[in-house]
């Protein structure tokens, strides 16, 4: 595979940045990776790791970068650019892998550098484990990389638009380009949603008077569990999202519990024929999830029971 | 493994009973398996997978049987017990798989033949799929199984009781006895409030008018596809379930309202550290889950992307 950046700097090396590193060298895709995080901790990880270069400071890991790659929590996206910002060269692309793409374009637009490209983007992949350690080469292999290019009217802008969604092929991501308004609602129906639901349920079934935490485990396998999964998701991440995408969230949370209420509605009077048609109806979403390859038909994921 | 029980009758070919008959051949704890599904497909189907003698009557499969399971939807149990009741013999004891035990123990009662013992279970094992295609042999390996006993005073009812454990643990399963209305209780937390709600986050989905479908399916990998698993089961089982869980269902599903009503007004007042401490919160039930080994540690449950 041919290099598409000479230089990649990744900013933040979790799940995200630390699969990054992975994939962009397992790939060829970069000629060489400088990572930093604001984590001294995490920086020894990155080492011990063999991420690429790690830096001591975002400026240094940025300095001489083809892309700049911020791969934070929504909410210190800002405080991640202001420190890389002194090193980034003209001409250079800064990207990003925020779940939220309006409030973090409003953060770093009067922050990156004129002469800088800002092209923001969001791989859909991840895992429920996070930190350097949870990263893995072949993570964005066949799920969707959204970019959310700006109204920019420079020509170098397309150009760099291009090599970017390069860059994301060559790590195996399928891309796609969207408005930043259109992602931020889409995501909030089909990722932040679900996950607000799951870290709801798993939270308030500890709290229960009724039934003790070490039964809700123990038969956990009856459709629990598969909640606790989804809601083992780094909480700063997620605590970010919600803050930062909260119209789209809240609009999407209204018409869930609206529709809930009904459902409630339906069972208190017994109204077998409309339960049965809407769990029919949900039915059908599965198989076209598994169509579309965004999911394994494989019974409970394959997973050893 | 010794025979636990000469011949077996399972009632419904379904899911859950094609795995039980596989399941008992498979580990030699039942000399015989007699199967009868009221849909004559179904029966042909049991019949090429060979999954034991098919018979074309409830009452002809139970002919005979030490041990008649009953393996159809909640709403169905006292119509298979009905027509299973004429083959039952002298001491055999009855059981049957349903998700809800109050409700199927006020419908099996009256009809069980007065010298059989009716000893009810529940197995905390599945997947999405339906039908006796989908039944397999391992379904049950390392899962519990609850039993409910009722009040029975008769020294042959413990001693049934013991058997039908034994029959379980021949399957594999973890055997647990519980109290009939814990059962329900406990149940509708750690599935029927599950399944609800990605019954209803699915639907939801399949109803908006500011996403579409298309894009829903497109980008489900973010969170929304795990939904669609569960939302994937049977239809006129959860029917049932809801319809004869009612009053454990309102109940904790009151409780998710209300607890979500919070996590909402967290969002729109920006409510950080409430977030963040409530999904820190949720992450550590997950810990306790794969610790209790209820479920895989593998990212994304190993499922290849």
């Amino acid at each position: 595979m041919a290099v598409v950046f000479e230089r990649v700097a990744v900013i933040g090396v979790g799940l995200i940045g630390a699969s990054i590193a992975r994939a962009a060298r397992a790939e060829g895709a970069a000629g060489e990776v400088a990572l930093y995080d604001a984590d001294e901790g995490v920086r020894a990880r990155a080492r011990a790791l063999e991420l690429g270069e790690v830096c001591d400071s975002a400026a240094a890991a940025a300095a001489g970068a083809d892309l700049v790659i911020l791969a934070v929590p929504v909410g210190a996206m800002a405080k991640a650019l202001e420190a890389a910002a002194p090193g980034v060269k003209p001409g250079a692309i800064i990207t990003d892998v925020g779940s939220v793409k309006g409030a973090v374009v409003q953060a770093l637009r009067p922050l990156a550098p004129r002469d800088a490209l800002l092209i923001p983007g969001h791989p859909i992949a991840g895992t429920e484990h996070s930190g350097p350690d949870a990263g893995f080469a072949t993570l964005f292999k066949g799920r969707w990389h959204i970019l959310t290019p700006l109204d920019d009217p420079r020509p170098e802008y397309a150009a760099g638009l291009d090599r970017l969604e390069a860059f994301w092929r060559a790590l195996g991501a399928n891309v796609e380009r969207m408005d930043l308004a259109r992602h931020d609602v889409v995501l909030a129906v089909t990722s932040h949603l679900p996950h607000l639901i799951a870290f709801n349920i798993v939270a308030m079934a500890e709290d229960l008077e009724s039934v003790t935490e070490s039964e809700v485990v123990k038969f956990s396998a009856s459709g629990f569990r598969d909640f606790t999964r989804i809601a083992a998701s780094d909480p700063t991440m997620w605590r970010d999202v919600f803050l930062n995408n909260r119209e789209a969230v809240l609009e999407v949370l209204g018409r869930f519990s609206e529709d809930l209420a009904a459902l409630q509605r339906a069972i208190r009077w017994g109204e077998g024929d409309a339960l049965y048609d809407l769990f029919d109806r949900a039915r059908r979403m599965r198989r076209e999830v598994i169509e579309a390859g965004q999911d394994t038909p494989a019974p409970n994921w394959g997973r050893e029971n």
